[in-house]
């Protein structure tokens, strides 16, 4: 995985990172392990916390935001419902040639904030790295959370296309597959794949009381995992996607009625249409 | 685990097993594994699957249901809709001091059918062995598969206190730790524990179609990780426990529409509410 050091990679002399957990924090480690060595700056609210950042060697050095004028590169990976504002602060602070870039896991609401609205010769361009986990803080950064996973990103028709080869250059570096969607085909997918999921598990969670829990297996460990997931940053994702999330919703309670009928009705042929069904797209999963 | 092959186990001299899948035949490799020599018998209506059982050492005879008599514990790991016939039958052909147990997820339709109808001396207690896998079939069989999981026993207020002792050996010597409960309050649990999370992990699966897998991150793969599980066994299950099954998933479709509510208003903070409630709970179970 390593590069040679002498070779500058091709996206970027410097980085910034705003935002500095488990994606932003892996992203630094990604860089580093891979031979990154152009500086690598990390911005976040918390000066006590970025200290801590710098001292274990995770980012060269830290600034707020409007110190950010020396990076050719930034990667927003802040809370999904701050991404927008924050990437409108900086960009006015930005020298031609900057790209910007982040990491949320909503595109079309901060794609369409950000249309035309960026100074000449600065230029954003959405990402959505699908990794990630239910741990948060940069404490968990791991320097492969990216590898051989798919990075969808969500270029306009008006991007520039050297800005989108040196953005595809940048994750391809940190080992990821990528994608190139419409942000609004991109939330419409990840409204069933991830965010109707945690709903799922949440409310799952949610009404299960812990005195049960001598008697849950594995089944019910795995379907609620997510739902360990930091409420803080899930309000964000399910609300900035409420557009998509909510049909995606009703889809599956219309499922789940399907089901409930089904039983209802002791339909054991219903029954094992719908199990079936579930099971053949499970199936074609591989992993 | 392993005991001294000379002291003979306390719960019988011989072992047959009704249905020899992935819990049948864990049950079997548990007892060989920990030293039990009296025999195994293997009983299957497939007599090519059972001779194959057999030629791997897993059983040491195959037989028929009425060729029972000879062994003292029976255990039924059959599906579940087929446990109480098959107990009947088998009962009326056994000695007395012969005791039969189940590995079925449901408790209270079984222990109803066989109340009072066994022959003299013929004791029934329902067990329930929380431990399995999405995978079927004996060759997916572990020793270890019910090592420190957890089996429910459904003991009638009637059951001969002898009987109830040989079954706590039994499932103590595959290593598994005991509750007792009685049987409605089991199906109560195991309903919002395993039989709704089956059903929503499969509704789950049905609605996402394989196009959109390549966005589908690890929250996908393990929320719907259970709806790989054999649809044919499952009908069986959710139907067995219909009476349970229908309140929780009344609960669940209710928890969701406060969710949907939540989003639809863009309601943060009612939303954070419910995303920490449910937290809260996962956060107890520890692993």
């Amino acid at each position: 995985m390593n590069r040679p050091s002498q070779d500058p990679p091709p996206f970027a002399e410097s980085v910034a990172i705003v935002g500095v957990g488990l994606i932003g924090g892996s992203i630094a480690a990604g860089l580093k392990r891979r031979g990154f060595t152009g500086p690598i700056v990390g911005v976040g609210r918390d000066p006590s916390r970025m200290e801590q950042a710098r001292s274990r060697g995770l980012v060269d050095r830290v600034a707020d935001v409007p110190a950010l004028v020396d990076a050719d590169l930034i990667v927003f990976c802040t809370p999904v419902d701050l991404i927008a504002d924050g990437i409108r602060a900086a960009a006015g602070r930005c020298r031609p040639g900057t790209l910007l870039t982040d990491a949320g896991s909503v595109k079309h609401s901060i794609c369409r904030a950000l249309d035309g609205g960026l100074p000449e010769g600065v230029t954003f361009i959405g990402s959505h790295p699908l990794a990630g986990s239910e741990k948060h803080g940069f404490e968990y950064a791991d320097a492969d959370l990216f590898v051989n996973r798919v990075c969808v990103l969500t270029p306009e028709p008006r991007t520039p296309g050297e800005a989108l080869r040196r953005l595809r250059a940048f994750w391809e570096f940190l080992g990821m597959e990528l994608v190139e969607l419409p942000a609004d085909e991109h939330d419409g997918a990840v409204a069933r794949t991830s965010h109707l999921p945690h709903v799922v598990a949440a409310a799952l969670a949610g009404i299960v009381s812990p005195e049960l829990y001598r008697l849950a297996g594995s089944g019910f460990r795995d379907t609620t995992r997510i739902a360990a997931g930091s409420p803080e940053l899930w309000v964000g994702i399910l609300l900035e996607n409420a557009d998509s999330l909510l049909p995606a919703l009703d889809t599956y309670a219309g499922q789940l009625q399907e089901f409930r009928k089904a039983i209802d009705r002791r339909d054991a042929i219903r029954l094992r249409e719908l199990l079936d069904e579930a099971r053949r797209n499970r199936d074609a999963l591989t992993n």
